[in-house]
């Protein structure tokens, strides 16, 4: 759900030290924005402080440009990073897959009826099978096939069309190869994967396959940003589903589907409304 | 979970306005005192801003009636009221009971092993039942019988409790007593009662039979402050479980007191951590 | 998840009394038929007995008209009505919508995939909005507008396309229209209806709307046979979905999406699966 | 929920084979034995049949002695190995305890309102500090030290309590100690034992810390029949909580009380129930 659409999102994190929510809502009210719904933690053992307000600007000729300048002496002062999203705002995303669609035609739907502010600029795959639905979509999409030898050409060529879309977000929608370090690197805290497991407990290739050999009774799925230790990137948010004796291996691939679609759905959400702060390995999710 | 013992809560509701935030967190600042944690809300169909924060003062010699006498008159330019809440407080509590006990066991243990920040002064309760249970935990336990003739009387007695004891909370632990309308505006935003049904699902008597008769598949429980409509208080929290058509009336008693306990025991941390404002017929929760 | 593809289930009712599971299970070993999953249940309050039961011919020659044929005469010994369901059925179904796609969107999708063992012959709706999506899924799509004056009409229209195209299930998904008794009484236990809150809540409209104002912390959505009390058709599922004070109404519609697309999909898949038992006001549910 | 008071359980299983269910459902029928809920399932991995029947016998001068004997051929057959269970049936348990006392105290309440038909016989600790909250509830407490070399000499106490006390069931309620695979073996499908996360999720000591790292957005606890393959016991049932960034590891284990409390109630309601089948590594849990 975005924000009403007069509605600004500040986001910011400091090292820990006095003052640091002082600085940003004093200057939020010296600067006549009104805060509608405002959040802040400090984490006490990374002693790590992370603030996200929303808020309206009280006069029409509000001017972010002014605003950044003038704001950023004063976070400076605090080693504060920050920011500041406009209303309206739409991030312009990548969607990468393989063969299964469920997950990016869950996004789809979302995208179509605007309840993820995004703009897809492409869909990436290394099979040619969803391209009728991207086309459906009225979405460019680009079948790049990998085998073992072109794996880092494939990936170069993934990786161009990032650029060239200018992708603010990469969402692995089930896309089922491993990226190389060096992409993670680029990548870093602007690339959301959906592992088919709530992990840490089934890492890794056929997730419920394990958990059926386990006998598990729940299963579910993570959403995290990627980084190169795999299958080990800070969780966003993480959903569950009972099952029972009676759910073969393929009838877990089934339920599985709708809680990797939700739980990747809401993930994406969180990040486009700004309520995801990433320091080091761990997340802080200001959920509503 | 209570806050860590050098936290202290400042909790704080007014009008919408510019410079709501501000108004407290500049203070703060300016009294030394470190945010851990803060949420702050503007409920715009309602024009009510509500704003919560824990902190620790960074000087030993942190004066909390200073803090009050020099924060008043700015709180009052805003129509601002607040609550200032030391670390380790511990609320007085009056616990109201009839004859189950399920809620009732489940608030002691978790009084008992500290869980609860909270000093029961008394149990009180139209039967004698659970007399030993509020004896084992050395809590005294008033047993005043209630007839359709001695009900005015009855109320009068358990309001002297509340009064003697300094109660600041009442917690309504399935006392199946309806409460008169004085009674109820004497305790307007401090007892919390716990209904055992998902309101406004099945109101008044015997909701589990109520949904045994409709064939719901999820049953729940509503933990309200109580208001002299009936089953309509503001809501502060709710919870539910599955059923099935296996289960008879009576195993959906049996299920519902898992989750009447789990839903009580929540509200009733929300309350005692300032996490619950009311205003008008709803609540803003700021849940961790 | 439909069961393995050599798999049939039968599904029988009848009022209690000894021997009601003897009858089935015994013929089915008779009739050397292997049963992988089988559940009854005896309502001792409405004195019925339900039984389903997955099974697999061992003999290649099996012959269901002669299996149907030769237990007949058992079963009406014991008042039973039964339904004999071949492995791979898939059920012709009518879909009823009007401008909302969430639900319309989600089932062609489980559809497309093969995940809900329908066949759907048409698409109709009171608004042309949705053709689109019905078109992409190669889709017959009826608009049959509707008027307080052409209601009846109208009504009429959107039966003869149900008795044409040979529907057994009606899936009304998010079809904002009252049927008429006439109507409800036609597609007794064979229309399943979503209403968008958790019934009994909020019955009638813009559900999303009271659960506000009442300040509701949790949301649901109920899947039902419709019948012509409206609102109160039996019920067949439910789910939820917790909300805050920070969800406006148009927060709480767009959260609710969700819980309605897994809501009714998990009715739909219960009805075709034949999990479901119609009796009286209420269902028996045999989920996996 | 126990069944009712004049419901008999028989539970079975063998190899898959025509006609296991039929020799169950016919020798019920044939006794006169109405059966009031039935469930079988046949695993067609592990080539299993399992069944579970609830019956009321028709005639007053039910001979369960008669019953068994004449079963015990026609079981033979096919090598099926059955339990049958009176209405009314409190199994005797014995409960192993550390320090930690929220599932002991869940579980006597339980016991107390005979919501868990089950027979204390004692409970046994490593540590002497439960003992009031066990003398409260009449129950005898066996306080047996443990020290890196009496651990032998210390586990053979406890065995000798289960033995002299009768126990068919061994509740490990948060019993922080390893025991040895002699005990696991003599053990085996007759102790329940909680892991304190979602197994296989994080194993060993601390796993709320290790949770706590990792970033988890869930927590959550395991209730399974322990082996002497540590923490990989058959898994009987799971439960689940949402965590966030601000809960810290000690929020985290005051958090998991409930669930811990939650999950290992159920699985030993299960158990009692005859609803749980071991199998292999596997369990089969016919759940209401």
């Amino acid at each position: 759900m975005s924000p009403p659409s007069d509605t600004w999102i500040i986001a910011a994190q400091c090292p820990s030290r006095l003052g640091t929510v002082d600085v940003v809502t004093r200057f939020l009210k010296e600067s006549r924005c009104y805060i509608t719904e405002q959040h802040s933690f400090d984490d006490r053992l990374g002693e790590r402080f992370f603030i996200r307000a929303e808020f309206r600007p009280l006069d029409d000729d509000f001017d972010d440009e002014a605003f950044r300048a003038a704001f950023a002496p004063r976070a400076e002062e605090f080693d504060m990073t920050f920011e500041l999203t406009p209303p309206g705002t739409r991030m312009p995303v990548v969607i990468l897959v393989s063969k299964a669609d469920h997950c990016l035609n869950d996004l789809l739907y979302r995208y179509r009826i605007g309840q993820l502010p995004i703009e897809i600029r492409a869909v990436v795959s290394n099979h040619p099978d969803l391209e009728p639905l991207a086309a459906w979509h009225d979405l460019p999409y680009y079948h790049f096939p990998i085998t073992p030898d072109t794996k880092a050409e494939q990936e170069a060529r993934v990786w161009g069309v990032i650029e060239e879309t200018g992708a603010e977000l990469v969402i692995l929608a089930r896309y089922m190869q491993v990226l190389s370090s060096e992409m993670c690197a680029k990548l870093a805290g602007r690339a959301i994967n959906i592992h088919h497991s709530l992990l840490p407990g089934f890492k890794g290739a056929k997730p419920y396959h394990q958990a059926y050999d386990k006998g598990v009774k729940l299963v579910g799925a993570t959403a995290h940003y990627i980084n190169d230790d795999l299958d080990e990137g800070p969780i966003i948010t993480q959903g569950v589903e009972p099952v029972s004796h009676a759910d073969y291996p393929e009838d877990l691939v089934a339920k599985g589907r709708d809680i990797e679609c939700l739980t990747l759905a809401r993930a994406v959400g969180y990040h486009l409304e700004r309520r995801v702060f990433l320091h080091a390995k761990r997340t802080v999710v200001f959920a509503k």
